[in-house]
């Protein structure tokens, strides 16, 4: 068992953990932001991560009916407003199917993660599982990859803007409000977990949550890139339209 | 909706998505059985595998918990003691073990799952995840690859025997007994389902089983083939030996 970690140095433990473990140095999400994906792959990474997008006021749900402190669950019901938004056509989840209605893709289809990989879902579902079964501190823990998202957030949307004429900003309005966001619900976060992993054990298990959470989102890219770039989609997932012409021309 | 099928027809339909689906026809089942596989590569399958044994007497005490007949769990119960044995060293989990244990793989280390792929383990969360949230019916139904397991078994296992010189017939012992269990087990199954799928819904939904279990299956090849054969293992994930001397020579 490690030594008991000031709040300082646990900090810097979950941004090393970030350095290394987060999604920003994927394969996948460099070729995305790099221009380099094909338009299936593009309509494949948003088709896929609706579903991840979906879940997120569940799993913040499931996260607040464990809080016994009132200002806390305050602070914490926010992200569900800000997923679920106040009316049709608001909040986070709105916004996404924004941007898989501008790349064309049928909306009922989204919505239904028919169409989405296997893979994805057991992410989604494992994630979902975790913040039930694990501690609170962990499944509070679990959400700082926000932490580490406002930068890459910035790279991607500019990245794709530049390289798909078919992507404008109006398609990528979802993130243009998540960097506030993901700072506002990061500090509250790491605040919490400052204060209570107060054991080496309890520290522990805030770092192997955090890891956790960018293995669940590392593995949603190796997914898309196993099945839209090296092989190809798992028995009934999507098949982008110019699949069979990229696959021929390779 | 579809209409609804006579008994046969739905074990007809059952056998078709394992036919389509069913992890037999996976690129990382035929590079396995064919001698494809390098000597790391076949670690990494046993090692992530590993993890799905080791699930399955949990995965079969959550079903026989929401049985209601006394014979049946009689039945079901068989599960649980072939895979976890009547003593230290027996049942099918002992089993699997000497196969990583031949393959030179530390014990506490498989066992841990610590070196496994996150998307192995998400796939297991999501496993147990189904069969305590859906329908008993569909918990039932997701068993029903065993349907298929058989003859898979004897392709694999003459395979790995012809082309693999450090896998012997003792490093294989757990598939040894397996086509006998999976005979009875799919048939008791298969009854189970023929008799309680009566209207259309159910027998949809017990065809989604079967579907969700054979992509809980072709996912874990997936990440294998994603891993060590196309990519490179998740951060954190079980490295073989050989891995930079085969990439290198790629």
């Amino acid at each position: 068992m490690p030594d008991l970690l000031t709040s300082e140095e646990l900090e810097a433990k979950l941004r090393e953990v970030g350095a290394e473990r987060y999604h920003h140095r994927h394969p996948f999400q460099i070729r995305l932001q790099s221009g380099q994906c094909s338009r299936g792959e593009v309509e494949a990474w948003a088709l896929n991560r609706y579903l991840y997008q979906a879940c997120i006021p569940r799993k913040d749900a499931a996260i607040l009916s464990r809080m016994d402190d009132v200002a806390l669950r305050r602070e914490w019901r926010q992200r569900i407003v800000d997923h679920d938004g106040d009316h049709d056509g608001d909040g986070g989840i709105a916004r996404w199917l924004k941007l898989t209605d501008d790349l064309g893709l049928d909306r009922e289809a989204v919505m239904s993660g028919r169409l989405a990989l296997p893979a994805t879902k057991f992410a989604v579902t494992a994630y979902l599982t975790f913040v039930r079964e694990q501690s609170l501190l962990a499944a509070v823990a679990s959400s700082l990859t926000e932490l580490f998202s406002p930068s890459v957030i910035q790279v991607r949307t500019a990245g794709m803007l530049a390289h798909y004429d078919y992507v404008t900003p109006a398609t990528l309005a979802y993130f243009t409000r998540r960097p506030i966001q993901a700072k506002r619900d990061s500090d509250c976060a790491l605040a919490f977990v400052k204060a209570h992993a107060r054991t080496p054990e309890q520290q522990q298990d805030v770092v192997a949550a955090l890891e956790f959470k960018c293995a669940m989102l590392w593995s949603m890219l190796d997914a898309l890139e196993h099945a839209y770039v090296y092989a190809k989609p798992a028995p009934g997932a999507f098949e982008p339209a110019d699949l069979g012409e990229r696959l021929a021309a390779a």
